[in-house]
Order: C-alpha cells, then structure tokens, then sequence
C-alpha cells in the first residue's frame, strides 16, 4: 500500500493493522514530500522533527506487531502548528521575536494527548505569525501555496496555512491547528479539507501561545470529517468511540439571512447554492433565518474586538523590545489596542454575551447553521504579498463567517463541497455551544452528499 | 413579645408561630421606629413600602393562622438596599441621576426569593452612591448614624449603611445588601452585626444596580450568624434547612501575615488578638500564614481594578450627561476607568486568576481564614466629609481587608467580637470558592465563642 495525501485516517489504520504498510514507512514518505525540494515542504514546515518522530515510528510498529491494543492515533504521522509547546523546543508561533525565548519545559496538553494516542509528530508548521490573520501569508518564512491551482501559487489560508498544506500534499494524515477567527476552517475550506473547531472549553488551550484567550480553540485539519472526529476525540482527552453519521434526510438546517451571504464570489456562491440544493433533495430542511443580530459584529467588534487588546497585552514585552522584528501587518494590528480602554473592553464581553444569548435563542430550534465558510476562493499570494490595502480588505472577509462561531463561541465544522477539480469551496456547520458531538454526527451525515 | 432590635429571626418566628405577635405588629414596630423624628429613620430609608408591607403582613398573618406551613421567613420584616428593582418602583442606588430612569418592570430574583419566602418588605435603605464606598456616606441623602456611640455620629460602614442601622435600630429583622469590596461586611462589622457575602455566583445579582458585575455579590447584615444562615438559603433558592455549627475544637484556621494586619487601631487590634486567644483556649489550630499573593493585590489593581471601568461603562451615559448630579467622590472614581486600557483590563482579568490559584493552593489546607473586617473602629462622619484626603485614605484602609474576598471570589462572614458595649470590631471569616456552607457552619462554631 502507498500513502496518497489525504488518505483518510481509518484507511492508513487498517493498513497498520493488517501489516501492509508500517508507521517508518509512513513518516519516511511524509518527510520524504516534506523534504523534496520541487515540493512545498520548506514553507509547510518551519522545522521537522526527525528523530522524536522515528523513535514513535520504531516504537509503535514495536507494539502492534507485540500486539498490544493500538491507541486511536496509533503509528499515524501528524503536523502540529507552530505555535504549540514541544517539550524542549522553542516555540516560536510563525515569528521571529520568539526566536531567543527559552525552550518549552513540557508539551502542551494537546501535544501530549497526541503522543499518547500513538500519534507520530512530523513536524512543526508554518503559520500566520501569531495566527493574526486568515489568509496564511507569512513575510519571514514564506507563504506555502495552496494545492489546488498551484501554477498560479494561490493563498493555503490562514493562520494554520502549513497546517493545511501538509495535509494535501501529504506530508502528515492530519494537521492540528488552532482556530481564533477561523485559522482551521478558513484553511480547510480553502484548500478543499474539512476541520473542525470545537467549543473552546472542549479541549485545552494550555500550552498554546495565545492571540486570544477569549476565542482561541483548537482543531484538527483533515481529509474527512471521519479523521476530525478520531484527532477531536484525542483533544478532548475523551475515549475513542465511533459517531454514526445522522441521517441527512429530516434535518432542520438554517442559512442566515443577513451578513454571512454578502458579498460572496462566483464561484463560492454557486457551489454553496448548489449544495444546499444537494441537502434539500436528501430530505433537510432549510430555513432561511432572520439573524439581523450578526450585523452587530462588526459594531461592537470595531475597536478591535477582543483579539487586539489580548494580543497585545501577550506580546507586549515584544512589541516594546523589538517591533521591527515583527509582521508589519501584524503589529500594526495588536497596535490597535491602544484604540480600546478598559470600558471597551468591558463592554464588549457584555455585549458578546447578550449577542451569544439572542442568537442561541433563534439557532437552538435547528440542527445546525449553514454558511459558505469563506465568502470567496483562495487569491493568489502575490496579490496579497504586493498590497496592505488588499491584504486587509481580502482578510476582513476571509474572516467574517468563520469569525461567528468563536465569537458565539459555537462548535463549528467546513466540508469540502465544491465539484472535483473545481477551487475548493467550504461548507460551515456551524452547532450551538456544546454542541460538539452532535455538530460532528450532521457534519458526518452532509459529508456522504459530496463525496 | 415585644421585638426588640436585633432580636435573631428564630426567637421571633418562634413568637409568630405560637401566637405571641403577628406580622402585622411587627410592621408597624418597624415602622414606628423608622419614622420617629428623633432617630435615624429618615436617613435609613430612602423610602418606605407601607403599602404593600401591610398588605404583605397581613397575608402572612392570614395564612399562619390558617395553618398554612409558614415559609421560612414567613412575616419578618426586612429591610432592602435601594439599588434592588422592585416592580414599579424606580431604582435610584442612592444617587440623583437615576431618579429619571423609568420604575423597574420586575423584582428582582432576591426581591422575589424573599417574598415568595414570606418575607414583609419595610423599604429601601440608604447607601453610597452607586455602592462605590466602604464609609457609607451619602451626600445627597445623609448619612445614618452608626448605634454604637450614637451620639459622636460616627460612620456605619458602607455601602450598606441604611441597611445595617435599620437592623440596629430595630427597623428591620435583616438588612439585604451587597457587597463588591466589602459592602455588606464593613457595615456588619462597624455595627457589631453578622453578615455573609457569598460567593458570586451562588446568588443571582441580576436586577441589581451593578457597581462591578466581577465582584458584585449579594448577601445579609443580621443579629446572629443563624439569621444570615436562613437569609442567605432563600437568596441562594436553597431548600431551608439547619446548618449544624462545626466545633471549634480541631480546626485548622490560618491568618495572613502580610497586608490584612497592618495598621490596625487599638481597639480592633486589641479585639482580635482576644478573638484568637479564646478561638485557640477552644481548641482551634492558629497559623500564621504566609500569603505574600496578597501584596500584589494593591499592584494589579492600581489602574482602579475591576470597579473603575466596569462603573464608568455601565454608568457612562449618567456620566456624560449629567455629572454634577453625583456625588463628587464617587463620579471621581469612575473616572479613573481612563487610566485603564483593554489590555491592561485583560492582563487584570489574568492576574486574578493566577492570585486565585495561588492563594487558594495555600489556604485549601485550612478550615477557613481568619482577619479583622476592618483595620480600624468606626469614625465620626465629620471627620470624613470634610476633607477628601481623609475621605479616600479612611475608605481604602475600610475595604482593603473585605475586597480580597471579592477579588479571590471567595465566601466570607463577619462576626463581632467586641467586648460588651465596646466599639464593635468584626471578626472576617473567609472560606474557599463555593465553601459557602461550610465556610457558614464554621462561622456559626465560632460564633458561640463571642455570645
């Protein structure tokens, strides 16, 4: 058997299982894509992690072939965003100013439970720095280009852009990734994967550096929404059992009406109208619901939201020390904090969880909430690289869907949907607080219609 | 029976339910003392409900002799601090500017647990301005005098100064006040009162005027620790049942070495080294704790904490429009919300929770910890409202050992422990997060110490 990128996760373990391939000869063809110097590997990874990686390789085949019981993740290679604690290593989150901190003194809590679930820990991916953007791009170590049309070197998304790219191009099974306004789902959607975004409480942050508190979650980025759940499950620390997809046909689905069909692309706009015709045919229902309460978003969010006064506050010592070390765009983003006093701030966690408890009001009657997951495909890099004024613009709006569900602080899945060979077009699932499980059963469900 | 001021509410339910007084009787001893010219009546209540406590006193009276199970307040008159909504009523916090405002739509849900719990409302009591002091001083409405040493007019603590003399004086059975940095303990205290703050969250502060919704929590100021025992179950909506009094032999109690016992004046120094004495003859453990988490407290919160923004926010559009109307000293610190921007709000809201760690690592050991309420005796009103310095230096020392329960979100009781007719000196009784009722059971053990 041959490792294909974006081979599904139960695939590969079967293939575990039955002796046809083994966890080394996994990792020796991830690291061999990620090595290959025609390929994208030098911008998916901002380092590998070889030797820990080949000891968990050796010691898994060591246990399966002893036959002890196989752990969830058991002998699979997997990447991790840069941003996450590796016992040992600095942890730098796409940047250069971290570079001189101190290394890590243990993995954080979702590296651990990796390990311990037999995963095989590639390497470290490349990322927004600090995760401060959706669209991927990253001036100190390059931008990996999106798989799909990669002659015109398109955006992977962001901020988990090598997160994303190492999947596609199959250099780990599965990328984990952290999601703050979208940072595995833009990614997801953009390059044709699905994710998933859990509610934040779900699994822990710990260990991972912050852009904010408030809204950071973290998730897997996968071929399925079969892989999400197996790595989800692993976060959460919760035991390995299957979740039945839930049947399409008798399903309440809604599509808001206002903010999140604006302004959407042709392409994105016709795969999503087209998928919603698939659903409705299987047997859903879709409601087209009045949710004017999302366009007080932007209102309240307008001084920066949570994320720059958070992020500033986490980086200031840098910020004070050595802002020319950082991502212009970056910076001048955190900067904006100054922007929000204490009242603000105050305010604007008092407006969220007004807005969090209207909205819940009107989507707890449904299954799940549909949306395009990004409002247009992935533009090519250099559009972006070349322009502040486009780089902001394209973000805002990469953000925009995605950015909902952390601020609602929603369990939220994107599904590939558009038609093979087409730019990837992602479908948002978006669940109530808490709601995982069950976001992750529909998801199951509307994912047999596309593939 | 006659009710005498600071009767505990058992001996009076007792007299109720045997026939002794009716509800009705005790109404109108309540009310006659509020109203004598020559006491503190007029700077007690800010209003009386006469109406509806008659009528509420006269269903309590019908349904006891109906032999209806009486409620667990079934009858006794108690008294509200004026920042609770009352259907119909406006909600003025002791302030001017809210005199405007339209009358509350609904009781709040403590308004609601004590009627329903059969309690007769008298009338809304005096306090700070917008609860922003621990003196009790009101510019706008006088100031009650504290019952000890009557006739040098000293201070009753604050905010919840009408509450705690209508309780003296024999106006109420229980004051229902609240407490953001020590509101319902330093009147307790100042006033040889008992008193309870819970912690925050296991008592709805929805419906009240906030000061600071981190800190706010709601509680009694009462004769005897079993008072606050049963008030504090309705305002919970917890079913009425008895809380054993712990023995005070065997327990383990620290005090804080650091920050709680600087300063203290003679009196309430002398006071509490006697308290520890005949706690320790008892049979209790006393250990001097170091705590040195509790110097970072004056640190964190030197941009106004938690209560300086969230006051200007939720009080802004009063500010702007009408700030003459308030009481200088209070508007004053409201305003310094300026000095605070949303990252250093943030970085608060994360030191917080890393004190809370901290210190609770060190005080989970113990059965509970013990310091004075306040640093020092109640002072003659004169000497504060006239002169700003005196004012604000006073009101610190007053808060400072109170306010790190709310700061630590923690449950905390005040008991006194003054020798007879001395100045009363309040003995602080600070348990861990959600330890309410062991933290009461304790209290109700040391309490027969001092009675």
């Amino acid at each position: 058997m041959t490792f294909a990128p974006k081979t599904p996760i139960a695939e590969i373990l079967t293939a575990l299982d039955t002796g046809q391939i083994t966890a080394a000869a996994l990792l020796d063809t991830a690291l061999e894509r990620a090595k290959d110097a025609s390929g994208e590997g030098a911008r998916v990874f901002l380092s590998l992690m070889e030797d820990s990686a080949r000891a968990e390789a050796v010691a898994s085949d060591g246990l399966r072939k002893a036959g002890v019981p196989p752990r969830p993740l058991e002998g699979l290679p997997i990447s991790v965003k840069d941003l996450f604690d590796v016992k040992g290593a600095v942890t730098t989150a796409g940047s250069k100013v971290l570079a001189s901190e101190p290394p890590a003194e243990a993995d954080a809590p979702v590296i651990a439970r990796l390990r311990a679930a037999g995963a095989v820990l590639v390497g470290r991916t490349n990322m927004t720095e600090f995760a401060y953007s959706g669209l991927g791009i990253n001036p100190h170590y390059g931008t990996p280009a999106n798989a799909w049309d990669r002659a015109s070197k398109r955006i992977p998304g962001g901020s988990s852009s090598g997160a994303a790219v190492s999947v596609t191009d199959g250099m780990a099974t599965v990328g984990l990734g952290t999601d703050t306004g979208g940072s595995v789902r833009i990614p997801s959607g953009l390059c044709g994967l699905a994710g998933f975004k859990p509610t934040q409480s779900r699994v822990p942050i710990d260990g991972a550096v912050p852009l904010s508190t408030s809204l950071d979650s973290i998730g897997p980025l996968a071929p399925t929404m079969d892989c999400c759940v197996r790595v989800h499950q692993v976060l959460a620390g919760e035991p390995r059992r299957a979740i039945p997809a839930l049947p399409v046909k008798g399903l309440r689905l809604a599509v808001p009406k206002e903010f999140v069909l604006d302004d959407l692309d042709e392409p994105t706009a016709a795969a999503f109208q087209a998928a919603l015709s698939r659903i409705s045919e299987a047997g859903a229902t879709i409601v087209d619901l009045a949710l004017p309460e999302l366009l007080e978003l932007p209102v309240v969010n307008a001084k920066g939201g949570f994320t720059a006064p958070e992020s500033y506050a986490l980086h200031e010592r840098h910020i004070l020390r050595d802002p020319d070390a950082f991502d212009p765009r970056v910076i001048s983003r955190m900067r904006r904090a100054s922007e929000q006093s204490a009242a603000d701030y105050y305010s604007l966690v008092n407006a969220r969880a007004d807005i969090q408890a209207r909205v819940a009001a009107k989507t707890s009657a449904f299954d799940a909430v549909l949306m395009p997951t990004t409002p247009r495909i992935a533009p090519p890099i250099e559009e972006l690289a070349a322009d502040d004024a486009v780089y902001g613009a394209v973000n805002m709006a990469m953000l925009r869907n995605c950015s909902v569900g952390n601020f609602l602080d929603r369990c939220a899945a994107t599904i590939p949907v558009q038609d093979e060979g087409a730019a990837p077009v992602g479908l948002m699932i978006m669940g109530e607080t808490l709601a995982d499980d069950r976001i992750l059963a529909i998801s199951l469900g509307l994912e047999t219609l596309f593939t």
